[in-house]
């Protein structure tokens, strides 16, 4: 099946499962421990149902938003997805232009492998930036000042991934996290996942001509000059995340950050009200729930729309 | 498996799929989009369950019901089936015949092969006609003219279908809509697809034998003198759905049509309230729920008989 | 397996339908229609679960019950079971056997093979019978006063069968109703049974043997002399159920019945006032509702117990 | 696959399964009856979800709790399991060791195979005891006496299997219950059983070269000198479980024990609440419900972590 040939979103994960050897398929399809949850949120979107009313003009269909003040033309945006880039060489920045093209918003993750300034540079008025706090302050405080400085509208905290999450799949594929020069590693500790891989030759062999795993670009300013790409991910691993990261580092990045600030990932209506209180524009619910905890205390404007699963 | 040792409903159903190849047989089965509504739609119905009363005198059972003020065998009827005479030659007059013979409802399909006309021929006491309204409105004045003029009692306006729906499955075996001369177009995209009608010959003959596809009968009248099946396919399909349509049409067809007026679809109370209040006779709550919000506001008899699936 | 073998009810179950022939078993193990409530009834009982109190002295352990003043060793009995005799020659007596051993209600069905005296001769203390009522009153009467004169203790009215219910795996097996001649006559229609039944040949030998189906044997009284056992089916096909039955009628059994009185198979709340009203003693909810609205309205006990499924 | 590269406890549980024959881990694996309530208590665990809080500082983490005034690393426990010593050589001791590694309570089981003295001298701190009561009150008092001088800190009355339960797997293997020389008669009765476990050769060995079944160690002072590991077996089952054991007895138990009495498988709140009126210091609900009634009657620290399953 070729990609204009596919029906609908599964006819792609098909796609994506086919191409890729198990090995990268499994970081992107699994979930946390008994991946019991996967279920569940699944579950929980197809409890709500729409109730439409009729003989209502509808030759002219527009399903744009208005979000912070912003015209988008739909209420749903591209989530945040870690090292993207791994899985597509270069797909960060096809999120990036895609996400121009259809005026909406587009969340570069804190895992991208392109850069905060590459987004500006290509979705001006569409990228957001997702924030991992570092354990060191400082490169926190530099990231949230670069998207300033890239006028990028929008900085998106994620709060909700405090301690590393426990992904058995990855663990049974034989490495505790895909970046990194995983892919030879784990090639020659389980003889079995090469075997697999040798059946997925495109997507392996695009790895290795352009020279294995990428670089985390927004990471690179933080090392030595010439560090190769492993160094930013083992660089990466020892920052994120931010164990000891409080309110109170929220507070600061607030005082950073001049435009929109929202947070990725709160569950507790407590939370998101203390968020408000602190002068965030919105919460981003991330799938682990099925609910809307959205708020606009206080605000003109609200980020309503749902974030898709891995972040 | 012979009709006449068919035990239930489903027995037929496995028969009809076993008569029809399966790029036909997925028009009628088929669902929307991912086919989740489908098993909803039937757990709906089994979430209702009769509570009998006992020791009454049953030797004689009567299950006819007064609707519309007319004295009906059952309170159920055949709801509107589009394109049935594509999967049995001349098949909407012999459900016509079928509801007269029965004394209960039919309403023939906005999508029928044979025309108002003739279902007022066959069976004057028993046809509705469902109106797919035109985007031209002259031809569903028209259209709601001569329902009138044939004599029918009831007129049932479909407000559910205001787009195109996404079914899946005709999309897979190549093909958007399968009216037109559907079937050649689709067996000479995809191979598959001959090989597997070829294995249903009885039907594969009897569509040869009768010329392909049928026309729609009650569309010939809008075109010029002449026109092939395939041209009234084409022209229903740029006529149909009416985008535009609106409550101010339905107050005109109100005023157009002199006896009952029913509006299929609906799902809101409130709307059931508003086509009410414009002095419709009833709503016919279609299967994509499981709920009846028939009504009888300031009317002696109400329509509160469920229609079946496709329509 | 051999039945001493067996650990629960379910080897008991899959020992009996590897000995019938499956045109009979499926007359024990099929529902109606759908035989969607099966498995409705199965998860009724699952609904509900005991909840123990510990450390109380359970070194003897007493389950026995009290039903209409008579002291029973559990509060549990065998429900009425339509032509047992079929499946296993003489099975009315063993079950009324066992029931006196076990000091346990046995109900005879209105569709036993041995007689009300039998009943009486066997188990005196422990048996009851189920009255089919008949079409023509002066046999249900007949019936009623034979029970009455038998000594039985209890009479039990089955009200939840007014017509004949649609089994459709019988239908399926070519025939519409087990008893009579039915074998041959299904066997004959479909090689496909015959070469089944052939599977099974231990029962269908001792079916032989004893000269097929055998007569019911309550309703010999009521053809003429040295009428056979099919006679005594078909006879009984044309007078049960009694689809004029009324309440006036259970007024009369009431009059003519001078023990206990139970109505079987009412499933309103109110018609269960109203059988208490007439002076009935208890009602069987049977297993198309898992539950129960025994009332004692106005006498000293109840019958609480559950029935078992057909009957 | 080897224990260190189990993923989760499932790998364990698969591991446990493809080590032990089938006799043995049915003893292990199967539930009661028909084993409905297995799922159901995983189901009843699953309904609760933790709802985090985020931007809270988790550098350090802490899951320690106090249990009766003495700090635990975990609100979590190892909870009794009986016979462990047959399925692996010396089990009871391996878990005392690792609940003192650990810092957790280990409940040693009422049918351990080691002795309260030996929980005492290998995990002073940690060791509980579980009393399964006698018939024979004055071997109940010295149990508890023992447990009172060992030094141990609590005492554990299991009181909600006061009847034999039925296990049908055990049943259907051959033998009522896994204790005394079990396997050799469970393999000579069914030469099924005694091949497979022909394919388990591992556990098998060691089995046989240890002298099969080994002896229930708390129980041999009450039996002659020399008692055979089968004897303690008998004497075992005909002592328990105390049928005639009530709340009169748990008050002479709390006489006894002068330091934390908890009563293990109270399923009804009145029972809890008699329970701390009488001085008890806790209740475990046992895994037969998902639901915690821990109570702390006017006791300053409070039992309520829940128990694993066989116990």
């Amino acid at each position: 099946m070729r990609v204009d040939q596919a029906v609908n979103i599964e006819d792609l994960h098909r796609m994506a499962k086919r191409r890729l050897p198990k090995v990268a398929f499994d970081f992107i399809e699994g979930g946390l421990e008994d991946e019991r949850r996967l279920d569940r949120n699944t579950a929980a979107f197809h409890k709500h149902h729409l109730l439409p009313r009729y003989l209502v003009d509808v030759s002219k269909r527009d399903q744009s938003a208005t979000i912070f003040g912003q015209n988008f033309s739909s209420p749903f945006g591209i989530s945040p997805t870690g090292s993207a880039g791994l899985f597509r060489r270069g797909a960060d920045m096809m999120l990036a232009e895609a996400a121009r093209e259809a005026n909406i918003p587009y969340i570069m993750s804190g895992a991208s492998n392109d850069t905060i300034e590459d987004a500006a540079r290509v979705a001006p008025k569409n990228a957001w930036y997702q924030l991992y706090a570092a354990r060191d302050g400082k490169i926190s405080d530099d990231l949230i000042k670069r998207t300033a400085d890239a006028g990028l509208s929008t900085l998106v905290l994620t709060v909700d991934v405090p301690v590393h999450s426990k992904r058995e799949r990855n663990t049974r594929n034989g490495f505790a996290n895909i970046r990194g020069n995983w892919l030879q590693a784990a090639l020659s500790l389980k003889p079995s996942l090469l075997a697999e891989a040798m059946t997925h030759p495109g997507w392996v062999i695009e790895y290795i001509r352009h020279g294995g795993t990428p670089a985390l670009g927004n990471w690179l300013p933080y090392l030595a000059n010439g560090a190769s790409a492993e160094e930013t991910v083992k660089f990466n691993r020892s920052m994120v995340p931010a164990h000891a990261q409080t309110w109170h580092d929220l507070e600061r990045y607030r005082r950073l950050f001049p435009r929109n600030l929202v947070v990725k990932g709160i569950m507790d209506p407590r939370d998101a009200v203390r968020a408000a209180d602190i002068g965030c524009d919105g919460v981003i619910v991330s799938c682990v729930s099925g609910r809307s905890s959205a708020f606009s205390a206080g605000r003109p404007s609200t980020a309503r729309w749902r974030a898709d699963c891995p972040g």
